[in-house]
Formats: C-alpha cells, sequence, structure tokens
C-alpha cells in the first residue's frame, strides 16, 4: 500500500525502516507458541499489584479534584517534597523540591527529556554495552551521536556461574571513547540486564573522568531499591561530580507499577531546571492521581517496611528461579541487584534444521534460543543482543535474560517447564 | 550560577533561554495576589470531577494487576476498540482499533508524537493564529518550521458582541502560505481560545488544498464532544481527504480529568503506525489503570446520557458566565465549541502609572489586563497574545480569555467580582 501513497507523506527517517523490536517479535511469538498459556519471562513487568497502602492512596486521590486535573508541569510539589524526603539519607543532605527534583511521564521520558535538554546535533554520549534499547532512539532523537563502549563478561562464563561484578569496564577503552564533543554519558545501576551493582571504585573512576572532561552524568538507577551487596548512588561521591549528574528513578520499578508511568530526575538545578523545561515541552505534565499516590508510596514505604520487604522478596525470587539452572548445569551470570538473570546456554544445542522463521533465523544465536524456548519449552525471554551493537552482538549471543518479578507458583511452572531443555543440553 | 558553570554543561538551544510562559506568568501572579482566595479561570482544568461511572471503573482497574503494569506501546486492546466504537458513527463505517488507532499520553504527547513521525528538518508546517502554544515548542523540536496564517476577528469586535463563526480565515493568504516544502497543517475544531466550529464548507475547502498540495492534516478535536453549532470532522469529507487526516482526541477533556495523560490519534494505518512508532520512542507506553477507565468511559458513556449531559452542562456555564459581560456591556465573542470564551476589554480603561512588573509591563495590553484583573478583581484569566507571533500580536490585544469548565458557584464568585470592573469602563 504505501508504495502507492504520494511522497510527500512518507515517514521521518527517525520512524522509518526499523528492523522489528525484540519485544514485538516475543511478544508475537510468544501469543502464536503451541504451549499456552506461556510462561512470560520477557519483559520486567510485575506479576503482582502494588502493595494496598499504595493502591488505596491512588483511589483516594481519585476522589480529589485536584488530583484528576493537571499537575504543575515539575510535578506535584507533595511528591517533590517525598522523593527528596527519601533520598535525603542517601545524599546525607536535605534536597531542594522545588529546584532538585522533577517529576517525568516514567523513567523513559525522563531521560528522554534529560537528552532533549542537553544534546544539539553531532554531540556524543557515551553508554555501556549491553544498553537498555530506548537509549537509542531517545539520544538520536535530538540528533546525539552514540559511542558505545562494552562491558567485558568473564572469559568463560560459558563454563561457569559467576557474578555479575564479572562483567567489567575496560577503562582505556572508556578513556579513548571520550572526544571534544562527549556531552554525556549514561550509567545503568543496578544494570539492565547484567545485574551488576557498579562498585563505589568503578563509579568514583568514572566520575573523575566526567569531571576532567566536563561530561554530563545520567545515572539511570530504576531498579535502586533491588541491590543485593552495597549499593552507591555516584551522585554522592563528591560535590565535584553530583554538579554533572542527573539521576534518574521510577516509581514504577519502585512499586511494582510499571503501567502508571511516574518517574523523577534528581539533580542540581542547573541540570535540572532543562530537564524539565523538555518535559513541558514532551508531554506537558505526567498523571496526576498516580503522583500523588507515589507521594504516599514514599511517605510511607520505610514505616511499611516495604523497602526491605522488596529486597527479601526479589533475593528470594532470584535463588527460586536460579535452582533451575544448578540442576541443569546452565552457568548463569548472578545479579547484584535488579531483577534479571542472564544464563548462558552456549551448551544448550538446538536441533539441526529446525524451522526458524526469517526474522528470527537472519539474528543471532540468542533469538534461535529465545525462539526455541518459547515453541518448545513454553517459556519466554529475551535475546540480549538486541541491547547490543552489531560489531558487539556475539559477546551475548549465547545469553538469555529472564524476568523473575512474577507470583511464586508462575516462577515453579517456568522451572518444570525449562527442565525439559535437559535433552538438549550437552553431558 | 550559570555563568561559572563550565560551558560543556550548556543546555541544547530548544531549551535555553526562553521567555517566561503564560502559564508561569498568570499562575505566579494569581498566588502573589492580594485578593485571596483569587478565581482562577486561566487554564483550562475542570473544576469538578469525572463522572462516577468513570471513577469507579479507574478504582477497579487498580486491583487489576494486568492493569497497573506495561500497556501495549499502541494502546490496551480494549481502549483502542471502544474509541473505535464511539467513532463509528460519525465515520460512518467500522473503524479498525488495531490499524487506525493509536493511544498517546495525552493529546499533547500525541501531536508530539505525529510531528515528530512525518517531520524533517526544513519540512514547513501550517498552523493559524491564535494557536495552542505547545504546537511550537512540538513543530520545533523535529526541526520543522512554522507558517501562520491568521484568523481574523471582527472588524467591530470591540464593539458588539459576535460569535465565533466571525473569525475566519483569508484563503487567498493559505494558498500563499503554502510551499513545495509544506509538510502539515493544523486545524483546531472546535478552536482555543477562539470557540470556533469551522464550517463544514471551511473544512472542505481546506481538505481540497491539502489533497491538491498533499499536505498532511493534523486536526486537534480535543474539545470534540463540546459543540454548540454543527461540529463537522475533516477526516469525514471524503476518502481522498482521510487519507491525508490524522485526528487527535483526549479522555482528558472528554471526561473531566485533565490529569490523566490519555489521548489518542486516529487516522489511515500508513499514517497511524508512524505515530504509534514515534510515541513508543517518546514514552514507551501510555498511563494502563486510566486507560481502562477511559475504555468504560466510551463504552458507557452513551448509555449514561454523559455526551448529552456534558454539552447542556458547559452551555449552561457559558450562558451563566457570559451575563456578566452583557451587564458591564464588554463585548465577547461567542463561542460554537469548547470551554473558552474570550472577552473584548477596549473599553476598560487602566489607571495611568499602574504599578505593572516589567515581565507584564514588556508585553502587549492583553498581559496587563490580566495582571490587573489578578490584582485588582481577583480573577485570573489568559492573555491571547501568548498565542501569536509577535507580528500578529496587535490582533488579540485587547482580549482576555477565560475558561468556564468551573463550578457554578465558582461562576458566581468571579461575576460578583468581574461587576467591579464597572469603574474602569467607559460610558
Amino acid at each position: 500500500m504505501s508504495s502507492q501513497l504520494p511522497p510527500k507523506l512518507k515517514p521521518a527517517a527517525r520512524v522509518a525502516g526499523q528492523r522489528q523490536d525484540v519485544w514485538s517479535i516475543v511478544n508475537e511469538a510468544a501469543a502464536a507458541s503451541p504451549k499456552q498459556p506461556i510462561v512470560n519471562m520477557g519483559q520486567g513487568f510485575f506479576g503482582y499489584n502494588p502493595p494496598p497502602f499504595i493502591i488505596n492512596a491512588a483511589k483516594s486521590a481519585l476522589d480529589r479534584v485536584d488530583c484528576n486535573q493537571y499537575s504543575p508541569t515539575k510535578g506535584r510539589p507533595r511528591l517533590k517534597k517525598a522523593i527528596a524526603d527519601a533520598y535525603e539519607p542517601f545524599w546525607g543532605r536535605k534536597l531542594n523540591p522545588e529546584t532538585e527534583v522533577t517529576i517525568t511521564t516514567g523513567a523513559n521520558e525522563g531521560m528522554l527529556s534529560a537528552f532533549m535538554a542537553f544534546i544539539e546535533p553531532g554531540d556524543e554520549v557515551i553508554i555501556f554495552e549491553p544498553f537498555f534499547d530506548q537509549y537509542i532512539s531517545n539520544i538520536e532523537m535530538p540528533g546525539g551521536k552514540i559511542v558505545y563502549v562494552p562491558l567485558h563478561p568473564p572469559k568463560d562464563g560459558a563454563t561457569r556461574t559467576s557474578s555479575s561484578a564479572e562483567w567489567i569496564i575496560d577503562f582505556d577503552e572508556l578513556e579513548k571513547a571520550i572526544t571534544p564533543k562527549t556531552k554525556m554519558i549514561v550509567i545503568n545501576t543496578p544494570h539492565n540486564p547484567v545485574g551488576k551493582v557498579f562498585s563505589k571504585e568503578e563509579l568514583q573512576r568514572i566520575g573523575d573522568i566526567c569531571v576532567k572532561n566536563e561530561i554530563i552524568i545520567l545515572s539511570d538507577e530504576v531498579y535502586d531499591r533491588l541491590y543485593y551487596v552495597p549499593f552507591t548512588r555516584i551522585a554522592t561521591l563528591s560535590p565535584e561530580i553530583e554538579k554533572l549528574t542527573l539521576t534518574v528513578g521510577s516509581a514504577g520499578k519502585n512499586f511494582y507499577a510499571t503501567g502508571w508511568r511516574v518517574g523523577w530526575l534528581m539533580g542540581p538545578e542547573h541540570l535540572i531546571r532543562y530537564v524539565s523545561a523538555a518535559h513541558t515541552r514532551i508531554c506537558y505534565s505526567s498523571v496526576s492521581p498516580l503522583q500523588e499516590a507515589c507521594a504516599v508510596g514514599f511517605e510511607q514505604a520505610e514505616a511499611e517496611g516495604f523497602w526491605d520487604e522488596t529486597v527479601r522478596d526479589m533475593k528470594g525470587k532470584m535463588k527460586r528461579f536460579n535452582e533451575v539452572w544448578e540442576e541443569l548445569g546452565l552457568p548463569y551470570t548472578d545479579p547484584e541487584g535488579g531483577y534479571f538473570v542472564v544464563v548462558n546456554m552456549k551448551k544448550v544445542k538446538l536441533p539441526e534444521n529446525y524451522p526458524f522463521p526469517p526474522h528470527v533465523a537472519s539474528r543471532p544465536r540468542d533469538f534461535k534460543l529465545a525462539w526455541f524456548l518459547i515453541q518448545e519449552v513454553g517459556v519466554a525471554a529475551i535475546p540480549p543482543t538486541e541491547f547490543y551493537t552489531d560489531a558487539n552482538a556475539h559477546i551475548a549471543e549465547d545469553y538469555i535474560r529472564f524476568a523473575v518479578c512474577k507470583e511464586d507458583q508462575v516462577l515453579e511452572t517456568a522451572k518444570e517447564r525449562l527442565r525439559g531443555l535437559k535433552k538438549y543440553i550437552e553431558g
């Protein structure tokens, strides 16, 4: 049909002719799999609800006229204050809710607002591979050029279970990636999909490099309440680093509500004001009743014991699920944070002549593994080469990412199904 | 402080150094006014809640796990179907919810998605003055160039009350504004702030011009349930026009919930697919529980008598409020749709040497009128020259925009206060 359209109707390059994204491939394959109902451990949505004190706060907000109308573009004062108060212990000082916090439509639009605020066409942004896929389009939208620096997994990741701490930065590579046009760097800790919590030493080195080169640090900390080793926030390392740092948070990840679209950025006033300005032009304002509910969430989480519970629960889920890899003898990367685990499936032998469809056959081996799991095992998971450039995709082609933020019963069903992989694993 | 910042931290041109926007000026002045509590008829937020059947649907959705997690990027299937069904009578055919409807984070982000989908740097977009101010940044973000065509008010608008139908397009001006680079045109009907409902004849002429020149029509119809004269949707005029048309809708405006951030675009698959693609890159997905509530809204509105009630109520508010202009002898533009009324205040004599602050004194007369109303009368309203280019601002410098979507009691208080203008009006 499009070929008959008038040429003037053609879409902009930024949306035209992209290959099918991993979420669509996995979701469509899952829907069409013969193994129904499929166990979906692909996308990182929660299989359970936010706690009652937050759901009830949302319901109460819906009864208030002001909570159903436009919020201020920078966010509801109550939520900004609740966030400033909640992060005060980590910063070791009072944060100013009016100037150092701004609310966005999820962390995703928050990061886009940051790029829109600071990137001029041709400016360079450094990101680590593997990366969260939305970074790419969000950096390219304002005309940014992406410079990739890989995280290196342990060389023997195919033969032994290791810690996500063993995925490391080559600091020579990082320094070489910097040019006079480097405007920003993106950090993601706890990291999706690797589960790495960047160590204090790593963050200090990154921070020092950014101070020396005047590079804005965008620290994506959306999994900041899910860490199983000590967690450092780069903004808190020194005043010089803080001056350059925008920290990204997500109520969706914090409160089990990925569909609420409430995120925020924290940082110094001279950065936050422009993020707010960009956000105003992108979404105008963010969803009011759920901002109010998230304010209550932050106000009461500590007293409700929610932050401790969230770590304990997710750690339990991770342990419960990963038992199956011990049984199968498949090595995985034991995460230091977040709710993803990447499993190395080099030992899984896919049947020869298996009928992969063309859009899967043309992609690296992890896409074939994911397709096979959906079709033959009934478990959906994500091929992580989607989070790499083509040049570095080989690093991850034996890995598969599973999200464990699901009901325990679902995890047990997944394990039972995954035991069916046994016969494809070399002894 | 910024002057001491490293030069590399400077913001992008798209967010740097903008003058203070009208909403901040009015809201800050309102907060600081000696007349407290101020009656705020500035921004178009509702002074009352969505109807109970919609609030209850939102509360029910909050109890469902799937309604708190990510929705599909194109929107929840139930909402897309409810919208397709609700608009079928106007289109006179079934709409395909999977290909002809896409959900966005409010109409605002929906329009940005449309511009991001089709505008390459240097492409031209025609908009009518006065315009909704967010159009400007949304067109400029992807690099579009704006070409302005004014709506002309009646020449005797300062001396008699007239219909918003008398704000007219000069079609010679419109045709002259078209160049080979014209990619899109934006229409807004019912119109903010004028209240004009574009006539079928006007829309047919615009549509014919767009078909002839292959121009995409973005029809902002967010006030589409509030019309007091026959309302035509340009997409329904002919298959040739429909093929070029994206129609924008807003659940916030339809259901009295401007803080819910649920909007949508309807149009042919060859346009909608790229809007969806851009939306995915901007916000990823939109707020889930409130999408579900809006689905129920559309499913039940007709049976609840809600659409009739909304017209009857708003028409009643408009009539009730505008009585005060009759009393004062101030002419206004009687709106054919929407919830704004623009009042001509040429007859209001501002005291000489009145102490306007510099950021108001430097703007056209309507900013001074708005400031004076806030300080001396205790009613906040919007100066409409904000919706004009500097070159054409003189057209609107005697007008003030009031939003009547407020409780009747609030409208009565506003009227009582506005009677205080009597002594400033020449006989």
